[in-house]
C-alpha cells in the first residue's frame, strides 16, 4: 500500500492543485500538519459506500470478523520483524511518568513552543503498520486452525505510516479494509487469485482505470532492495494502482502472500500441527475515494450513472437526484 | 470520560473474572498488553446497534458529520493545553529517522527484547486525546459561525489514553461517540440539557442502572486537585455512571460545558465576531457494551426483549432467537 519512493512534504504543483479542490469542496478539513486531514460528510459517504460494496463482494467467503484497536504492543511489532523491513514507517506511543515539576516544566516549554519531547519514555504500544498484525497473535492463541483454514474480514482499520507527504493521497494515518487468509499455501493463493479477479472487477465497475501489477514493499535501505527484488521475483505482493494527484499511478489495493512468514513469528499451525501459510489483501480506502474524485469530478452527483449504482445500489434514480 | 483514580495494571479479583469471562466467550482478543484487546463479532455487533441508536436519538440535531483521524498535529494538543492538565495521559508519535548502520543497531536491538528507543525522536503528530480536538480548529478555519451555532456528530472516535489496566473497562485506545456544539453559551448549555435528558431515556431504555452526577477530570497532580474541585462547583462536567466491573459504578458518558477554553484557544468566533462557547459529550462505546454484556449476560440471545427491540428494531421476535 506504499510506493518505494517516499513524496516531499511539498507535494507536486498537480498534487497542491487536487489538494485545495478537496478543501474547497469540504471533502478535506486541513489540520496544518502534512498528510493529516479531516474527512468531510460527502467524502465520508462515499469511503462507506465502497467499504460496503467491498462486504457486498466479500460475502461468499463468509468470514469471521473481528476487530482491533489501532495499537498493538510493541512485542508484536519485534516478534513480527518489521523493524527490519521498515524502520522508518514505524510509530512508537510515547508518554510523560515524570514528577509535578516535570510536568510543570513539559508544559511551560509546549507553551513557549520549545521542545518538551526529553520528558517523554516510549510506553509498550505501537501504532499497527498493517491492519493484520493484530490478528496474527490473536489467532495463534487459539491453538491450530480448523480443517480448510481461516477467512478473516478485519473491516477499515486505521494503520500509521510515517511519511508526512504533500500528496493528499499519502495520509499518516489511513483506513486499510482488510482480509486475511490462513491456511495451506495453496488455499490462501487460491484466494488470493479469487480476490485478484473480484478487485479488478470492482474497480471495472467504479469507473477507475486501474493496472494490476507485481510489486515490492518500501523496504529500508541498501539491504532492502535486495528484498524487493526478491519478492517481485517470487511475486509475493501485487498491488492495483490508479491514477489520483501523481505523475504515476498510486497503489490503492494489495495482494501479499506471506508464506509461513507470519506464522512462524507467531506459531500458527494447521489442524495436523504443520505451520501455516498466510496471506492478506487489503484496500486503501481513502486513496479509493480520492480516485474516484479524481475520475469523476468534486460533486458526486455529476457522477456517471453506472457507478452511482454500483455504490448506491438501493437508490432509485429520483434520490440520487436526476 | 476518565475517573480521577488510576487503576493497577493488574485487575482486582472481580475485573480478572469479568475478563476472563468475556475472553472466554470471545468478546474480547487479548493481545498481551492490558488495556488493549481485539473485540469478538458479538461485541461488535453490540458497540455498533447502540451506536446507530445514538445516531437515531442525534437526528433531530441535524448534525454535521465530518469525520477525523486518531491522530492530530502537536501543535493542537499545545494550543488546547492539554499538557497543563493531563500531561500523565498524552501519547506523543515517536519516529525512527536515522541511518542504515543505526536501523541495522535498532532491530539487532529489538530482536535480543532490548531496549531500541533511544533510536527514535518526536514526530510533529500526537494520538487524539478526545475525540472532539481535531473539531475546533478545523471549525475556526472556516471563519465565523453561522447564526444559531453549528453542532457536530463526530462518530465513533478512536481515542488515545496512558493508562495501562487490569480493568477490562479502561482500554488504552477506544471508541469515544462524540457530539459537539458551538455557539452562545444559553444554546450550548441548553443543548447538553437536553442529550442528559436523552442520555438518561437511552440508559433506561437498553436496561442499564445509570446514575448522572457532577464530576471531574483527572487533573494530574496536586495543581489539578484544585482545578477539579472549580470544575465541580461550577457544574463544568457530569457523568453517567453505571456497575461494570469495579467497586464503585463506572463512568460511560459525559456532558462537558467548556465556556470558552477551547474557542479562545482556537479562534472560533460567534458570527458577530466575539469569541464563541463550546461543550461536547461523549459516549464510551467499549464500555457500554461491557455495561450490556455485564448486565444482560454474555450471550445476546438471553437478553430482556425490550433491550433488544430497543438495539435491534427492524428485527422480529424470530430473528432474536425467541
Amino acid at each position: 500500500m506504499t510506493s518505494a519512493i517516499a513524496a516531499p512534504v511539498i507535494g507536486t504543483s498537480s498534487q497542491q492543485k487536487f489538494r485545495d479542490e478537496l478543501i474547497q469542496h469540504g471533502h478535506f478539513l486541513p489540520s496544518g500538519e502534512p498528510g493529516v486531514y479531516g474527512r468531510g460528510m460527502v467524502f465520508e459517504e462515499v469511503r462507506n459506500r465502497f467499504d460496503e460494496l467491498v462486504t457486498r463482494v466479500c460475502a461468499p467467503d463468509k468470514p469471521e470478523t473481528p476487530r482491533f484497536p489501532p495499537i498493538i504492543p510493541k512485542s508484536t511489532l519485534e516478534r513480527a520483524g518489521y523493524l527490519k523491513s521498515f524502520p522508518q514507517l514505524c510509530g512508537v506511543v510515547h508518554s510523560f511518568a515524570g514528577n509535578e515539576a516535570a510536568a510543570r516544566d513539559m508544559a511551560e516549554r509546549a507553551s513557549r513552543g520549545d521542545d518538551w519531547s526529553h520528558h517523554l519514555s516510549a510506553t509498550d504500544v505501537v501504532l499497527v503498520p498493517a491492519a493484520c498484525y493484530p490478528s496474527y497473535p490473536a489467532m495463534a492463541l487459539r491453538g491450530p486452525l480448523p480443517k480448510g483454514g481461516l477467512t478473516l474480514d478485519l473491516g477499515g482499520c486505521y494503520v500509521f505510516r510515517n511519511e508526512p507527504s504533500g500528496d493528499p493521497a499519502r495520509l499518516q494515518m489511513f483506513h486499510q479494509r482488510e482480509m486475511v487468509r490462513m491456511g495451506e499455501p495453496e488455499e490462501v493463493l487460491a484466494w488470493r487469485e479469487i480476490w485478484m479477479d473480484r478487485a479488478k472487477r470492482i474497480f471495472e465497475q467504479t469507473g477507475l482505470d486501474a493496472t494490476l501489477a507485481v510489486a515490492s514493499d518500501p523496504f529500508f535501505g541498501r539491504g532492502g532492495k535486495l528484498m524487493a527484488i526478491n519478492q517481485r521475483e517470487q511475486g509475493l505482493k501485487f498491488e492495483v494502482l490508479v491514477p489520483i494527484a501523481s505523475p504515476e499511478p498510486t497503489a490503492v489495493s494489495s495482494f501479499n502472500f506471506h508464506q509461513d512468514h507470519f506464522a512462524s513469528a507467531f506459531g500458527i499451525k494447521l489442524h495436523d500441527g504443520t505451520v501455516a501459510n498466510t496471506a492478506c489483501l487489503g484496500f486503501g480506502l481513502e486513496r479509493i475515494t480520492l480516485a474516484l474524485f479524481r475520475a469523476h469530478g468534486m460533486d458526486i452527483r455529476d457522477w456517471p450513472n453506472d457507478v452511482r449504482r454500483r455504490l448506491w445500489p438501493e437508490a432509485s434514480d429520483a434520490s440520487l437526484g436526476r
